[in-house]
């Protein structure tokens, strides 16, 4: 039996780890609060009292974390992933960070007989209850193979794009995409209240034409209601723009839409609203034109 | 058995006119130029040879023109459509224009027994050929109701969206979604090639998850591929910003995001690739990454 490290049960990282006990994996995990561990055990997985506990004899160790420093911490520590993974260990890391960060992580493993995969997700956390998650997964092929149980236990759409570090270029293209759909919606519900359309009916027909998207289909009709419960939180995009932003300015590439929505996103933090939706850039559009 | 006045034979004209035919309504049409009129009447249509012809005995008038002046000087024009209407002809103008335009023909004809619908369409070429377009209605609901056969035998999505300008309102806010849309997954793409990415499956990826839209899944192929030829072309994607910005400004409504990619736009504009398709975003993204 597999037995799989679970490092990081927070919202997304909860309901991941408790689909892959479903699936039949052996599961131990790690979080920095207990209540998380103990749930976990509830719903019959074993609880780690450490990292280096999920990690000593795991077959696979998944981490699913805030940020790229918590990343590095935990797999490149002293008493990190690392340092106590047994040999052929294949290593996933589910957190959304910079792919440089990513693929220093790749380059240390490979230094010991580790093989590591950068799979961010997408999805959110109804995503990851449904084991519906977008996969994006950078790094060998072979270690995309060897992983693909594990995927299957909790995402739909798991697709390789590249070598190491791609999984978190895409997951950073997603985001870049994301937030600019959102703010293009909010802007276009400002307008559409401003000239006193039924905007209940113009939201279904754009939804029918070439304007129609997923943000449009799940978000709009929360949006024009203003519920701004997350969701996923306007200051975790704003982390995840400034990623796209590095990665951007590292690859030498220009993001004129992608560095204006990131300055609307960075304005809503700024504001206080950073533990809303991040669908509530619909409430900067509206002050920005008077309406509230 | 009702009559259809159709003046503008165009692109997006000549097969609305021709399933208009194929449904059973006798549709007159006009076109500046004879060799549209010539298809229309091989199609089972007739031949006017003028406005004045194609409005005379009506039951229905259609028009599908480029832009504002042309819908004035059409609707209102000494020999136009209001001055040859007979009583209780409905008009309905399917052209993409100023909102405020729109209004000023729906108070002109209240003034004569003519009732006007603003009608603009979303769906390109290929959806007025399959009957399939999306389209967005303003004006008075009972107006609405009797237009119902004609909007069925060209639109699959129908809605009516409000008063008088509330169709080209609706439509103003579907371009400035897609303009901004294009030009995200455009960045996107620049983006993710500069990291090296096999974007093909980067592509399958974003569109399985929030970021997904109906631009990355009819649109991303061809981007990949710098297939430009239209489609829908650039300039009037140009046109139909400059509309935006206008209707916006009318109504005291800032749209940061909708302002950044007009100005994309009239840039792809100004260097020359008017005549593509709107797509070729990805080319302007390119250049001001040095990347072509």
């Amino acid at each position: 039996m597999t037995t799989v490290g679970f490092i990081g049960l927070g919202i997304m990282g909860g309901p991941m780890a408790a689909n892959l006990v479903k699936a039949g994996f052996d599961v131990i995990g790690y979080n920095r609060s207990q209540p998380a561990v103990d749930k976990l055990v509830g719903q019959g997985g074993k609880a780690a009292g450490s990292v280096a506990d999920a990690v000593r004899d795991a077959d696979v160790v998944i981490t699913m974390l805030p940020d790229s420093p918590d990343v590095e911490h935990v797999a490149l520590g002293d008493d990190g992933v690392l340092a106590n993974a047994k040999p052929g260990l294949l290593y996933i890391d589910c957190s959304t960070i910079k792919p440089d960060t990513a693929r220093t992580v790749a380059e240390q493993a490979a230094k010991q007989d580790v093989r590591v995969l950068d799979a961010p997700v997408s999805g959110g956390e109804q995503g990851a209850i449904d084991g519906a998650l977008s996969i994006m997964v950078g790094g060998d092929a072979e270690a995309f193979d060897a992983a693909r149980d594990v995927f299957d236990a909790v995402g739909k759409t798991v697709v390789h794009v590249g070598k190491a570090g791609s999984g978190q270029t895409v997951k950073a293209a997603n985001q870049l995409i994301v937030a600019g759909t959102l703010e293009l919606v909010a802007e276009s519900i400002v307008f559409l209240e401003a000239h006193g359309v039924d905007t209940d009916a113009a939201l279904s027909v754009l939804g029918g034409g070439l304007a129609g998207s997923t943000i449009l289909e799940r978000k709009g009709p929360g949006m024009l209601k203003r519920q701004f419960n997350p969701g996923f939180r306007t200051e975790l995009h704003h982390k995840d723009l400034g990623i796209v932003q590095a990665a951007a300015r590292e690859a030498g590439v220009t993001l004129p839409l992608g560095a204006a929505v990131s300055q609307l996103v960075a304005a809503l933090v700024a504001r206080g609203d950073g533990a809303l939706d991040h669908s509530a850039l619909l409430k900067l559009a509206e002050e920005l034109s008077g309406r509230r």
